[in-house]
């Protein structure tokens, strides 16, 4: 006799098959179908492990999240001089990013179409907003250059950190591929905060 | 008697619509029967101007390319010193990005799915290659520091310069938001080759 697919998810690692269809497919873009064709389970075996597909964003976009804000409450964040520690949140995003790519790329994706969709949009610019504000203080404290609008500064730094979302690939076991994560996280900040040139 | 609307369009006005359709759905997304719908004509009005879909896509990133390309021939980013030829066609690129905002969106989101997909992306990839070689002379001259990797840089550049695609907005006549198109420019410019940092 034959029988369905055993369902041997745990909520971890259905949410992995999640996030990588999400990811392919856009978010708005998915439906209750895609994912359990993807997991290869039936949608009420999908339903046993979450209420639905908005409950997987919710947990995809919170493990992204709950690693960018833990950032801020590190040692290196809290304390000394601004510019330091805007340096410092500045590698340490870079390695989150890494080391969570599949979610922050869907964080970084969202849109604001649903519910869930904007409270990650809020969350997101609320992170944006302490790290602007560190950098509002590395000014104050005369220590980052006063011809450029700290506000536009902070926007094209990010945008440098989360374009790796779009060309960043993990090394593989095989030593294939992939750039050094901690090179690539210190040329970020070589590059935003002392830039390219040769001190002239 | 009831007539159909009027076609109206211009091969001009007709990809202005199809670029803005692209970019709200994908390219991928999008069929003949929506650019029908958006441009108020029907499909056989839309077959009169253009063979398809893909020779819209064509025309378009054929405008962003053209405007891309038309940099490396300027007098500033064949004369004088590579650093400042390259700062020149970065400042430039910044530029030819704010004044082709769609057409450059459509761009860098295109995906490799279809033939003109992949001839477009073959067409940047041959851009990205001319900027890295202007960088590689920079740095041979001595003029980019020895610590970062020039290719992992150039990356990080074209980067941040994109990432204006997904937050720039044009100065509306009524003064309301936008970015001074000039400031942006020279803030890119300043942060990648001298830093945020004050010297020090």
């Amino acid at each position: 006799m034959a029988t369905a697919k055993r369902d041997t998810y745990t909520p971890e690692s259905l949410l992995t098959v999640a996030v990588r269809v999400f990811n392919e497919r856009g978010y708005d873009g998915t439906s209750m179908e895609h994912l359990s064709r993807a997991a290869g389970i039936s949608k009420s075996s999908i339903y046993h492990h979450v209420a639905g597909k908005e409950e997987l964003l919710r947990r995809a976009v919170s493990r992204a999240l709950d690693g960018l804000f833990g950032i801020l409450d590190e040692p290196g964040a809290v304390r000394g001089r601004a510019i330091e520690r805007v340096e410092y949140v500045t590698r340490r995003t870079v390695e989150v990013l890494m080391a969570e790519l599949p979610y922050v790329t869907l964080l970084l994706r969202v849109r604001g179409n649903t519910k869930a969709e904007r409270w990650a949009l809020e969350r997101r610019r609320e992170f944006d907003q302490r790290v602007a504000d560190l950098m509002k203080a590395a000014a104050a404290d005369g220590d980052l250059r006063t011809d450029v609008d700290i506000r536009l500064a902070t926007r094209l730094l990010f945008g440098m950190v989360n374009s790796l979302v779009e060309w960043y690939r993990p090394q593989t076991a095989q030593g294939g591929g992939g750039t050094d994560g901690e090179q690539l996280a210190e040329t970020v900040v070589r590059l935003a905060f002392d830039g390219l040139r040769t001190s002239r």
